[in-house]
């Protein structure tokens, strides 16, 4: 699915329905629902990982708070988001880096929601945003939607190919941002090496692009690997988004970023006119889970433990059915089939089984034939039975 | 504050930050947080009513529940929201009006994302909105931002001047949207008569506007006032907007909407790419305490009556002060002094009380000497203080 060519100047968001792109994933989601589909299209995370009791307990004492104005959680509040959550997240932790003052902190509504203020902050109709290629749906979403031509970025086991980018710097391309996954990006699976961080953040410096760094999986490495964050090596150029969704739950809709003091003052307005602020319960019941140490280091090793396990064992079941690489962290396997993965999508279903067609993901690169499976959501007999369905169709 | 001229096209939202209204409330709201000052700015909810209890109640059975992928109030959800919750909208309730079809039901992060949805899915730059005058702030926000031409009619007693604005569309004006608060109208407490909300429905369908209906209020009438719903009468040309955060709590950022058909999947895709879906925790909490009946009548009748008592005791206060009629339903006072209210708005924190101008709410017309009281926040003797502190500043 190549993006659109970039002469067309495109309207408004949403002013015509056929213009959205709409995600391939979430239309796919409802494959998920029937009984007979083994999903692994859908990127959810292990529900049997959501920690019930210890949010339970986060919810019951956000409720009970006193304020001023009743229970705090309850009543509106600022759109900047919790004071506290802002000192919390700017201090770092466990399941995000360090990010610099709590004034340059916005609680977001998940960071999807993040992803939209950026494209609307930065983006006018027509200017350039590079995406990895392939590239989280989400994003591209939102790019398209804020008249972004979009220009692929090729990715390999390192990443978003920094040099590749460098050459067509130098040729004259003038991106206004450029959007990656740094760890375990979706949906390849891949770590952007120590040197090209070093390498894109000086480039971003030099060309006066912003780095839109959403690093959703920096805590699932499953060795614990987890690299210097770009907004710490180029401050001033790098927008670092973190979410709550993929170590403690995605349903709460909780997600943080950082932003340079050039661009904070214009997210919060915009914030401010979307949504108000994020739901108060929810930062309370978030900041009481991801503030508690104990708990987040052992959430942390269950959950690194559970998606190495899962992922390891999907790969080995599926037995060099599709090229690709052991996955390192996060939730997703990339594959390359030797055929093309979306007309053989019926087929998949038939059988029983659903991955996300590569096309889905791709901007300039054909990836016809690559498939992204994601190993998180189901469990490990349920993944091999999918892998055993997987051959009928792609051996056949 | 007059609307910009109508012959400037705007850009994008946010691309300066200065072109985006702030919200007057929202930046006096730290005023509010001065232990000294007794402030009928905010429009908070009283957080006295918010129901903990049941809400803590809610909050445990929804974490309880077991799905196919965990707990489905932690997990991802369908981007229109449940399928009970929007089950139960379509079917109406004590909250607000019967909504035609679950499949035209859309669940949105408080209906300030409604708002929002709806500018960017229906505003060009340039296209003309119609608003009220004095108007809702977070409306002219979000319309301005998708670059709307704001024109303001005029609101009195029976809320939008319909007959002022059919001379308008008979002279050739040509709105994309007419946007109204029917019921208890902030910020001037107005109710649109039966024969305004008949007249105006015919006009939308005779001009082809969309009218937004922005109904957060509807269940505050003091003596149960609660006229028939604009998408009753014209439902192809209506999106209302309904919200749980003025009958159960701002703090959960729960909304939802009705809209045509023709224009509800186009909401969707947009909100898709803004938040994904709205926190399924708190679609879960809200529909199990807004769908127990004899618990929600019984907390409307309350709140109904702690805000009269309220109302009357601030007017009761005021004593002829300001020009203003009885409050009748929802949370608000609209007066009008015998002096600039922004310029007094120093001397007022000064004195321990804080309001909102009236200039900010004006869109073609002066209200320069008007201003709101929000008298739900406050306790009954704090109305009472903040009355008194009033007169030190204008009876000087």
């Amino acid at each position: 699915m190549p993006s659109e060519p970039c002469t067309a100047v495109r309207p408004r968001l949403a002013t015509r329905a056929d213009r959205l792109v709409s995600s391939a994933i979430r239309d796919l989601l409802h494959l998920a629902e029937r009984p007979d589909v083994l999903s692994l299209a859908g990127g959810l995370p292990d529900g049997s990982t959501f920690p019930v009791e210890r949010v339970a307990v986060a919810a019951e004492r956000a409720l009970r708070a006193i304020g001023r104005y009743g229970s705090p959680s309850l009543q509106y509040g600022a759109t900047e988001g919790l004071a506290e959550f802002r000192e919390w997240a700017a201090a770092g932790s466990a399941v995000h880096p360090a990010f610099g003052t709590p004034d340059s902190v916005l609680l977001t509504t998940g960071s999807q929601q993040g992803l939209d203020l950026l494209a609307r902050t930065l983006v006018d109709s027509g200017d350039v945003a590079v995406v990895e290629d392939p590239v989280y749906l989400g994003a591209r979403q939102v790019l398209l939607a804020a008249g972004a031509c979009l220009v692929g970025v090729r990715v390999d086991r390192d990443g978003l190919d920094v040099d590749d980018l460098a050459a067509r710097l130098r040729a004259g391309l003038r991106p206004r941002l450029v959007y990656t996954v740094p760890h375990f990006q979706n949906p390849t699976g891949a770590v952007l090496s120590a040197a090209r961080r070093s390498r894109l953040a000086t480039l971003a410096e030099e060309y006066g692009f912003v780095i839109v760094e959403d690093d959703p999986y920096v805590a699932l490495g499953f060795d614990g690997t987890r690299l210097e964050s770009l907004g710490a090596l180029a401050p001033d150029h790098v927008v670092t988004l973190a979410s709550a969704s993929k170590v403690l739950a995605p349903g709460i809709r909780v997600g943080w970023l950082r932003a340079p003091r050039w661009l904070h003052r214009t997210l919060v307005l915009a914030k401010q006119a979307v949504d108000l602020h994020t739901a108060t319960l929810n930062q309370y019941i978030a900041l009481d889970v991801l503030s508690d140490d104990e708990f987040m280091h052992s959430h942390v090793t269950t959950l690194r433990s559970t998606y190495a396990t899962k992922g390891a064992a999907l790969h080995v079941a599926l037995d060099g059915l599709f090229a690709t690489d052991a996955p390192r962290g996060g939730m997703f396997l990339w594959g390359e089939a030797d055929r093309d993965t979306t007309n053989a999508f019926d087929a998949a279903i038939a059988a029983g089984v659903a991955y996300v067609p590569g096309d889905a993901f791709g901007v300039d690169i054909d990836r016809r034939c690559a498939l992204r499976l994601a190993y998180a959501t189901l469990g490990i007999d349920e993944l091999r039975g999918a892998a055993d369905r997987l051959r009928r169709v792609f051996s056949a």
